[in-house]
């Protein structure tokens, strides 16, 4: 039977590239946008009845989106929607994984219940896991996760000749170390340099092996961008060549991109987790069935 | 024991004047703000174990809200508040409670459920009820609706003499009459006269008895405005004095305000259920036990 999937806004074009490698799914029908005075209204013009569905909707910007996906749902089970699986290449709230201080709640698992509650199925690609090992430690739905790795190694393997990856941080290294293995290029982790309280340098061991070598930063997520424009200023210092950035997710929250462009990035490459101007790697293939 | 109540964003004032009649209440001290990437930081000051809270949020553009709410819930119940109530001036989501055209869903069921399953108790002020009869019918959590109508009325004998109030259509007979009543004023419904498929005409009965009244349009929510701008265009071709217009909730979504302003209005004022520079009629006095 026919798997009918739902492109949540701006998740179109992603949602077109799934189903061009899914022959069992058709695209649903249906309206769903906000009145003026910010109520959502929902209307699914599928037939739903004891279908089983997909909603594509990455979770940037989320709290709307999650009344949304609420109020959609709903509205598909009283259709008679047998199972609801969303692709939700973008997970938010996963920060927010303990009680850091007194009076704070932990609201990834929060956000996990009452998702937990009326989905019946997560796919996700490389959420933003710290303290929580699991997925399933705080879901209690059916939960997949895929890893964009693979695809940024091939991409950078092919794209980017005499790359060397820099991670950013000694937590970075284990990522970082796995595509530039599966991509053949090398691989630095920055070292940090604190000379007084606040002045840190960063150094790269042996930087004047890598002068002919092309950086490449990567990082899971980009949201202020704060931390991967403060590398590419200390990558200033060390007198290299100008850096591509990768990355998975590119939230890129208020002016982060104008920022990250003018910090002296000479490319900023994305995963089209979310879409934006800078997807160039297409992670469709990791969620097909 | 005192109860302690939280200013949800916006909701400031209007706990102020609660708490100036409330001598058991004292103000709750939090964080509550959203990340540049949209997503909801909270953090509750104030020693809530084994305490009563009181929240003080309406739900104009609600959305959003509705995320803070939940994560600030969850948040009080794992500090260990003992029961959460809700003094929500302003409900949103009354609207869509039936299913109007296949495949819509009944919204206004579905937000009851989410709200219900994580809050003890609900206040809330003339809720913009259709065909639900109560509250309960939907809402599992214990209720609570008090109505505008008398502090409305009480305005309006004290600041407009010689007042007509006017209904703009049949449903609001029953509300209208009331007011007048109270407020000792004459009132009229307006009258629908078409001529033909588009052009429509509303007539007052014995208009010419009116001529030296000041019309005054009330109604219980003003959301694009468009009802009231077309009620005050009608006026116009009455010739009869420039009009009151008189609002339980100032929704005013999108320039519905400036709108209605250029319509002819030569006032607007709102109860405070929803702050806006239209707040005139001060309606705390309801919401205090």
């Amino acid at each position: 039977m026919a798997t009918i999937y739902f492109a949540f806004p701006g998740n179109e074009s992603l949602t077109q590239l799934i189903l061009a490698e899914e022959p069992t799914g058709i695209i649903g029908s249906f309206e769903l946008r906000n009145f003026p005075d910010g109520e959502t209204y929902v209307r699914i013009l599928s037939d739903v009845k004891g279908k089983e569905l997909v909603i594509v909707c990455s979770l940037n910007q989320p709290n709307n989106k999650l009344i949304q996906l609420y109020l959609f749902s709903k509205t598909a089970k009283s259709l008679g929607a047998s199972k609801i699986k969303l692709i939700c290449p973008y997970l938010a709230y996963m920060r927010q994984d303990k009680v850091f201080k007194a009076g704070e709640g932990i609201t990834s698992h929060y956000i996990a219940e009452i998702l937990s509650s009326y989905l019946d199925e997560l796919i996700t690609i490389d959420p933003h896991l710290h303290r929580i090992k699991n997925l399933n430690d705080v879901y209690t739905l059916k939960t997949e996760v895929v890893h964009a790795a693979g695809l940024i190694a091939d991409w950078i393997k092919n794209s980017i000749p005499n790359a060397l990856l820099i991670g950013p941080d000694s937590e970075s290294e284990q990522w970082v170390s796995k595509v530039a293995a599966k991509a053949g290029a090398a691989y630095t982790i920055l070292e940090k340099v604190r000379s007084g309280d606040k002045n840190v340098k960063v150094s790269i061991p042996h930087v004047e092996k890598y002068k002919d070598r092309t950086p490449v930063l990567v990082d899971d997520i980009i949201s202020t961008g704060r931390t991967m424009i403060e590398t590419l200023n200390h990558l200033k210092d060390l007198n290299m060549k100008a850096p591509i950035c990768v990355v998975i997710h590119p939230v890129f929250s208020e002016d982060a991109y104008t920022l990250l462009k003018a910090a002296g990035a000479s490319r900023i490459v994305s995963c089209n987790t979310i879409s934006h101007e800078s997807n160039v790697i297409d992670i469709s293939s990791l969620l097909v069935k």
